[in-house]
């Protein structure tokens, strides 16, 4: 039986995925990237750009036989290291014990995938192929070639997976009745790098995730397998403090020094960099419809970009094509059923883990912040312990539930939050709460509103 | 004193004015409109559009010496007429005695305020001017004229007046920190015509506007001067019943019959027009920043498309015009400081009349339907005449109190709602409704949240 051509536009981690499961699917299958092949040309040299992959990410990657146990490079991150302003360090797990978030190279995993692609007898991939057009009613599209001449690709069906700033999406603006929406994030951003040890170890605790919460920005560091460490700096772009406002060696200078003291002596000359680098802007994207003539469909990024601050772009955009992969069995290759099928599936959530992923910035900038706030994890996290049926954490249910759809955690989570709401007005809680009567009343409330077992 | 030069982009009402008062502030204005000049060529010619203006828009015309009492063929609304599926036929008051919104012909308005623009020694007007491009550094944009030559067009500042579908917006897309959202409604519409009787008088009640309620759609008529209705029949886009779904003369002239028996005998051709016209799509148009570099502004529906169940969309935008007018004269012609002081002032008030007018969809379409919504009302229109001091009902606050901002309107508006929620709570209420205790109860209510007076 011939199977239809698609063309997926975009040879990141996701369009890489889709393209294998569609190819494995007996479907014949260009996938284009616009930048050359870094395996060729190793642009990602000298630059380690490391993502958190979790369970929803490993699960959908077990689709095509990759798992944590195969993936060598991959660092397993049990908890948060929490470093305090006056350089206290702490440590928050994760989740239960063994749970664990991974760091894994953005490019490595990228090229891994690329490499099972270039496997696939149904897949061709083609790079410095730059997409400049998509016909939304033949699913026809333009690329131009090394900057130099255009071709006009063919395809039955046509996926986006180009990313945050995809084209295909960009096209699909003048299409009847989309919307749109594109959020510029208070924070910016740049990266900062800590080097290896001399003797090729990690200058921080390897197996964390280490933070520097600072309540309005914070500092994050992910390690590589090679000895170092990716820092991120997420700042206000204005405001006080904001990459606006510090312009000056002297104001960079003392920046680092009040609020990451401990960190300066491992960094790669942060205040150059600061002072160099142009800070990143953050966009959250959202779009309605994913598809369009059941011909044209987006997927990852390109259909929602979200924020970093839950280490979850990624694993949303595995979900998508895991999701695609069923749906195709479920509808016996009937693109009609699965387009609409797939975005009404995903869409919820995709805006879920947007939403999920905004908020936790304040978790992650203010963990050593409020006490009230710190308060209500203890005791939250003491219930989740003795009634563990009961009650997940958000953060597990996000992270280490792959069989809980995000938006299904977005409202537990909420109803979490109102139980919890209740129990921090007890009155003397600040006293009573390591007391029985505080856990009788948390059970008390947990088992009328969770009492579906979550 | 040699004063800056303006070019605004677009000849629609809001831009005119916006012209009129730059140039009586004596700048040099240019007034660029891509269509030609409707007073030539008589394009609304045997087309009334109408729109609701009430007293925001007029205190903003009241500017530039333009009333209510000067304005001849704006026809006031008392109340709106409500014609129930069977026939019923009753009136609810817009506000008190002599309390209107008014039905004005669009053309009209934009033809006088033109008119008024052209009489400004520093005003130039120039139609058949398609924006294509502007340069967000120097102000300077292009202009295709008649679509045969392009002009460029130097200023010291931009406006782009250019109303739901603006280019100069569009072209705002790759600025920096933009955030842009387009949110496609489910609702979409079709306009039909209740002709004249012979004689030129009106077939309906003149001074009112017809509201046939169906829920999840209705057809609103608003008078005209010269006798004829101008109808928009508000219906979902897909589902049932639908645009999509009613596309068979049979199945549109039972959708007619069922719903609309009493307004058929008086439209013209209302199968024929549904079955042969396209459905307008409804969007929502949300953006930030309204300004770029000090230099280009948005103003009116180019910042803020609306939908139109609050009558309000013309409002807003001659309300932006006399707060910049308000804010000319307070910064002293300082555009840098004017430019961040009209985003900031007006955009909170943008945002809260796009949130009460698609919240307003439900008010006028359930207007015979859910008796609790009825009887919460009522309880409400009560306690208002009762103690008009301490409840102004929502409605009124938006369309009678210009005084009062649209984003406290709406503030104000939630906290009335919250005290709605407990008294409809009460135990009882639908038999005790019109009893003593309950109006003690929503004294007592209101006096504690409501302290302020509104």
């Amino acid at each position: 039986m011939t199977r239809n051509r698609f063309t997926v536009a975009g040879g990141g981690p996701v369009g890489a995925l889709l393209a294998i499961l569609l190819g494995r699917h007996g479907y014949e299958v260009g996938l284009y990237e616009g930048r050359p092949d870094s395996r060729e040309t190793s642009i990602y040299q000298g630059r380690s750009i490391n993502i958190a992959l979790s369970d929803r990410g490993w699960t959908s990657l077990e689709q095509i036989g990759i798992s944590s146990d195969t993936k060598a490079d991959a660092i397993p991150m049990y908890h948060r290291a929490i470093h305090g302003i006056g350089g206290e360090y702490s440590r928050l797990p994760y989740g239960r014990e063994g749970d664990a978030i991974w760091s894994v190279s953005r490019g490595g995993i990228n090229e891994q995938l690329l490499d099972i692609a270039d496997e696939e007898p149904n897949v061709q991939t083609h790079f410095q192929h730059r997409l400049t057009d998509v016909d939304f009613d033949t699913a026809r599209a333009m690329f131009q070639v090394k900057d130099d001449h255009e071709v006009a690709v063919a395809a039955d069906y046509l996926f986006g997976a180009d990313g945050a700033h995809s084209k295909v999406r960009r096209l699909a603006h003048n299409f009847p009745r989309f919307s749109y929406s594109q959020t510029c994030m208070p924070q910016s951003y740049i990266e900062l790098n800590i080097p290896a040890n001399p003797d090729g170890s990690h200058r921080l605790e390897r197996n964390a995730l280490h933070i520097w919460p600072r309540k309005h920005f914070m500092l994050i560091a992910l390690p590589n397998p090679d000895g170092t460490f990716t820092c991120t700096l997420f700042l206000n772009h204005s405001g006080d403090p904001s990459f606006e406002a510090l312009t000056e060696r002297g104001d960079v200078d003392r920046f680092f020094n009040e609020n990451f003291a401990d960190a300066l002596e491992h960094l790669e000359n942060p205040v150059e960099t600061f002072l160099e680098k142009t800070a990143s802007p953050l966009y959250l994207v959202q779009v309605f419809p994913w598809s369009f003539n059941r011909k044209v469909g987006l997927i990852g990024d390109a259909a929602h970009a979200i924020v970093p601050f839950y280490g979850q772009g990624m694993n949303c955009g595995f979900e998508d094509c895991a999701e695609l992969n069923r749906l195709i069995d479920q509808h016996g290759h009937d693109w009609d059923e699965i387009f609409p099928a797939y975005e009404n599936a995903r869409k919820p959530n995709g805006d879920a883990i947007a939403e999920l992923s905004m908020r936790n910035f304040v978790e992650m900038s203010d963990l050593s912040g409020d006490p009230m706030f710190q308060l209500r994890k203890m005791i939250e996290a003491k219930f989740s312990r003795r009634f563990p049926d009961l009650w997940t954490p958000l953060y597990s249910l996000v992270t280490f539930t792959p069989e809980i759809p995000y938006s299904e955690a977005l409202r537990i989570g909420d109803e979490q939050n109102r139980v919890m709401d209740k129990i921090m007005a007890l009155p003397n809680i600040v006293d009573d709460w390591d007391e029985q009567h505080v856990m009788d009343r948390l059970l008390e409330l947990a088992t009328d509103t969770l009492g579906d077992g979550k």
